[in-house]
């Protein structure tokens, strides 16, 4: 971290211990009283920023964006962001708008430069909201996306089908409720990592999704690692860093 | 039931009414105490008479198979047998005996006589005891029994390569732990009913088997219905059942 | 499966390698996409299709709906249908609906050709949307069903005066909430195989259907699997395959 | 309470406030540090003194009985005592021992002045430690007890030929483990209260009990309340108290 | 039961055998479908008959409440009845209704002819719909009641003040959300049994009432037993039960 | 207490015995049915009287502010009250009211006189809420607040940049949802005691909070204890008390 | 922190930039490579160090005391530390140990410097070990600790007859397992905060103590937060940082 | 797959149908009756064979070896093997072992080929062993490893200090029971992907891991995914996998 070279400028002169203090506090976020923003985060941790939608209201989310704008971030992702929250900030900003995945998307997509394409997996038809919030977050950070829906494991040929696609795929993404069987099925077809996403489908005592979380977990497959259920954001994210892979010694 | 007759026989005037009613109560069962004996269930139920060996003392059980020697019952399995209340046994009665499975069998295995073939699969090595279990009460209760263990979700391979043998059970009986896809895949590749067993095989989140009878519950394949947690016997039992099924009209 | 077939058919030179892949990957489902359709499981698995209606649009199940006719496929079950849903997909199939069993039935029943009657017992009066779930999909398989509801185990001499009709069943549906005592009762009764089906019928420490589920699964009868709370569908999915049995030699 | 008392006894000058204060504070127990006795319980809750074993030392459990015996206590029941503690305090205290209940009794079983009797039933042979507890318990406090044992409700028939018996009860007194079925059941079939208690007998999806449990409590049958696992000890005394209900005006 | 009767009546000729068999599976329940009525609980269970209201639709009440009414039933109370079911069967039905409670009662209260007093405590203000559930339960099944609430143990001095009423009742009810402590304290200071019912008053960590439930499980008080979270009827009618208790020689 | 002075008021002759019982159970709360209020608690406990609104109707709130107002209490907080309740109240009561924290406020906040400040963390923007409640009650119980907000752990330096104020506070109050780390670093980088509200912020596997309350309960930091999920009540109260800390010898 | 002294050497040219650093890193802790000792925390926190026997090998803690003996370290508490642990550290160090609440001492016990007295309270005999732990911790930290055990809940008379010292202790810690109401209580009748311990005393329902936690999590007194079940030490760590509250303006 | 050559084969003339059938069926593995050895994924998935030790008699890990042996498997990593079992094995091979971690090594450490470093942090001290098990299966599958252990975040500083080596790290393993904090500070603090490894270490409510498989599940850092409870081998297999990661186009 900078931490050296503000060091420097105070051994330089440049700056007083007290100017160096403030530095350190002052820089890193712009301070909104019930928000902090990582304005730097983009050079620090590569990627766009991302205002997480739930808990947040209009105002606040329309705040963020704000301070975001004057601090010239132009690409976007709000996450579970409702419609009723969507009209509203729609009115100041230019805000694409997903209903299916409840994104929010400022800006364009960035031209893929990952290593190779990310695959998002679905067991059911239901699982695909989640899937899709995987995908366009995967997007939106600069990644190519390839999407095969519904393919569970209780028609296994549907799944094989694409075995050329699940051996090539640089990472995958399996979004699974219910048994959550899909993750383990697609590790042991497929060489490279697997983020698997529970999701929330299913009733009784799939108890939303917890039994599919709890499977994957245990999955008798070794290049399987898992997120929070329904956590789409949090697996095109991942699988993103892991597409983003660089030499470093 | 009897209830019919032993009606018509107080209405014939070959019974009173109140040795009705002591034989409705006396005739089902043997009563020694801390155990009463249906020493009728085999020809209610169409089974041999099965000890639950957990929890009861070795004297109990042999206060049992006495009580059943008396009654000419020849064919007896005990289920969760420790090997001390084994030994302890096979000084009184002429008794084989499954380490592995935990079972103690008394009599001959019988002539099969049911519509297939019962296939054991097992999801890894681990869970053989547990599909032993359930494959010898198959076989003690008139079944012809083929085994398949290791070919967990994780291997595909392994398991399609099976492919003729799935295809033409009857009942599978699929014993898995962990996460217990082994259920779903086998459920989606047969047509015929599949009895899942979840072990308790796994650690940390795999809650003794809990995980993987929750996954089972929740197949996406819909002909799977699901016994206890390394509940061998249970599944043995009624896949045998199963296989039994006869014309009624 | 067919896939020795279609080896023999490369073997005798009638189709390429290529063609070959082409076809294992193409034959078995139809894709549109958000689902991939098993047109052929009818013959695989012996039954009509079937779409779990929850958690899909009213537009992705007519898409469904649509590649299923032009597949030739005429007798389609909907589970857990809306009537919100149902009332769309009416404007253009000629479906027939059960709002209490939230069941879509396009095409008419088949004749019963199981082995014998499908008895759906309830523990209560609450039950019965389940049980229904479960009788008609049974019925829309090909089997013949006896309903008798709320006879649950707090009144012991209800359920007993049925006794006839239980022990001459091929197969016992036990759909009871609360306690779920019912399907241990049954089982001890019945000779044939119990199908359970806990219910989210109950309140306070009935958790949705987890305390039944729990307590079928410990059921101290061994002629007892489980299947998912409120299931209903896979319940008579499990309970018509047991009823079509056959010889497999 | 005698607070009443006391108060008039400082208004009648015979005490003064102090020693009122002191006669509140000193008088309903006796202190040995590790443990407060309620000397005087005997009289304010109308029965005999108990000691919970578990997690005492022996050497505890000689200085509560050194104490009671100082205080005229002739008659103490100590629970869930391991046969290393009992063989330690029988060098000094003369103590009947159960091992399968886990029982010390110190002096005799009083003759029975309750009501009626309390009927004791098990759904097996492993229930009966616990059952034991629940049975010597009430007879410590003074009630006849009927144990009809391993009448589970897999097997009705054994159940119901005890039909007189559970009708003629005072309070029954329902221990099962697995399901927990038999306390619905004995519920439905008797008019008085029965005190159900589940046992941690069953294993996989049993939870040490916790099915029983929430089953019991989910009995479809209205007249059963419940204890925790295990606790024969509690349901023999609350069965106790209400087969000594008094006319209260 | 009767089947002594009748089978005397068949040793007699009164009764040939089928109308035996007729007479014990018609007699004690009218089928009307989706219910079983107990039109004879009223003699065997000493209580008039409880709907519950729950899961029913206002025409099954109606129903019953007809095929009730045709086998002379005038006292029918109505648990968990919503004010718009309340508001359907009242157009047909002369029902008083307690909305804070849900209960719709039919005819009038009989007068108490129990043992002594229920008194019925609540820890909380917010506890009083299910502790007015067990008080009017109480009343109506011939009990007076006696009602203290808000009376929480993290105010002790305010249970205190009724120390006199709660050593002189004969059951107490005690209903408590949060840490369900009540039922431990007024243990304690009381000599009758304690009946505890678990209310779902609380958030976060009280889980809808397991926490109290499992609380009161724990109880130090050995005079306690438990009912399912808000069963203010249950209670009610297991306290009915212990304060008609009587002499069963 | 003064249980010591009534008795010597009964020594004095100033007191009858009956007087004196009389006045230990009429004094300390004020029975208006539905409650019992603690109109000495002021005293007692030192602090102003709070309304828990949840489960109350409104009627039965204004009903305690009246018997309060009559005792003479001029401050009191209501908690978790909703708009709708609010609305009703503030027709007759002059209540200010914070919609962000369900809040509303009788009377003016009190001069600090706290030894120190109480330090309100929260995690993200949405835990703002359970912060204002928490820090609204330290306020109206005399202390002064200040307020810090996102300063979540997944950025360290938004934190980190507030260390003197963190190292400066008397009592820290840390909210958060999700994985509630923020306790754990906030204790370690603290002297003073910390309070750690888990908020139901998050999704999934956050199980409304219990996952935050379990993580912040195995906080590897000493200087943590914990209060129910979304209590910022209870935090601001025990913080307070806290702050009020005298010298009792 | 010392960050600002050590930029100010750096202004000053006491110190180079990368002087700086590298005493920013290498300053708070020793490392022995399994642990890194905070040799500076006594300074930081204002106690002595702890050392979590549990998980560490005998030689770790050996290790880890020399590392402490090096810097001067004279007071030392091993937590959770085994008798064979203890044995092998005690031939190496003058260790003193409590067998009963598990604890290694090093060095003499401090005269007590807080503002008031702690009170250690248990609800049973067998929550003696975990009470020891939480008060020879708080003494070891410079508290006076006063000792009140078995003064559960069901014998409110006992807890009450120590009202004075309740109502005078300036922290009480109450420790309990089974229901844990004994926090309720306390913290309803004593002014000051209350750290409540569950205990992993009880067994089936008390889930290793986690009934009680949640019962503590859900005390309707306000001033009750919690630790970690059996986290004597926890709980004296924190009573002892509020019984050392100052002023700080 | 190769199933494309194997067509082209049989196109060929090279193989005929049933030749090719067996090829498929034969050719990935070797069946040893209780085990099925993927003689292949050395190839396929790029890694040496792992045996997972656990319920594995010593004798079942021989013949496993010795198949492996046969097909030439030189570098075998055995994990979860007990000291017991290790003594059986290494009678007939040359293993390493270490006893800490419970792994069995046959072969040399091949040499680092990965993109970068890949870091081990622990919270703990009694984390080790789970993070061994992590970084030796790392260097057995070709990566250079850095451990770090005993940063807990309750004593940021320590984290910090390392500061450098986190930011410089291409795939972060952090392992941490208790309260799993861990994860999300290492998730902020650095760029790279973090495997979370939540582990056994802790009490109470710690519920063996499930508190810190929770937490981290429920990580405010988003590139954070997560392995089971101690599964340090997972997480070193699938840091090696995306230390691993290569440009797929």
């Amino acid at each position: 971290m900078d931490i050296k070279e503000i060091l420097r400028s105070v051994e330089n002169g440049t700056l007083t211990a007290e100017e160096a203090l403030l530095k350190i506090k002052m820089q890193p976020f712009v301070d909104i009283g019930y928000a902090k923003l990582d304005t730097q985060r983009k050079l620090r941790q590569g990627v766009s920023e991302i205002i997480y939608g739930e808990g947040k209201t209009p105002e606040q989310i329309l705040g963020i964006l704000n301070a975001m704008a004057e601090n010239g971030q132009k690409r976007v992702l709000i996450t579970r962001l409702s419609k009723e929250k969507y009209d509203r900030i729609a009115e100041e900003f230019e805000l694409r708008y997903s209903e299916e995945a409840r994104l929010g998307i400022l800006g364009s997509k960035p031209a893929p430069d990952g290593l190779g394409k990310i695959l998002v997996l679905t067991g059911g038809t239901s699982d695909i909201p989640v899937a899709e919030e995987a995908a366009v977050t995967a997007e939106m950070l600069g990644n190519e996306v390839v999407r095969i829906y519904d393919v569970g494991v209780a028609g296994l040929h549907r799944l094989l089908s694409y075995l050329d696609t699940i051996m090539n795929a640089s990472v995958i993404i399996a979004v699974a409720g219910m048994e959550g069987a899909l993750a383990s099925v697609a590790g042991g077809l497929a060489d490279c990592p697997v983020i698997a996403v529970p999701t929330s489908v299913g009733y009784g005592s799939s108890f939303g999704g917890m039994t599919a979380l709890l499977a994957m977990m245990n999955s008798c497959a070794s290049n399987v690692s898992v997120v929070n259920i329904d956590n789409g954001f949090g697996a095109g994210f991942q699988a993103s860093r892991i597409n983003h892979m660089e030499i470093k010694k």
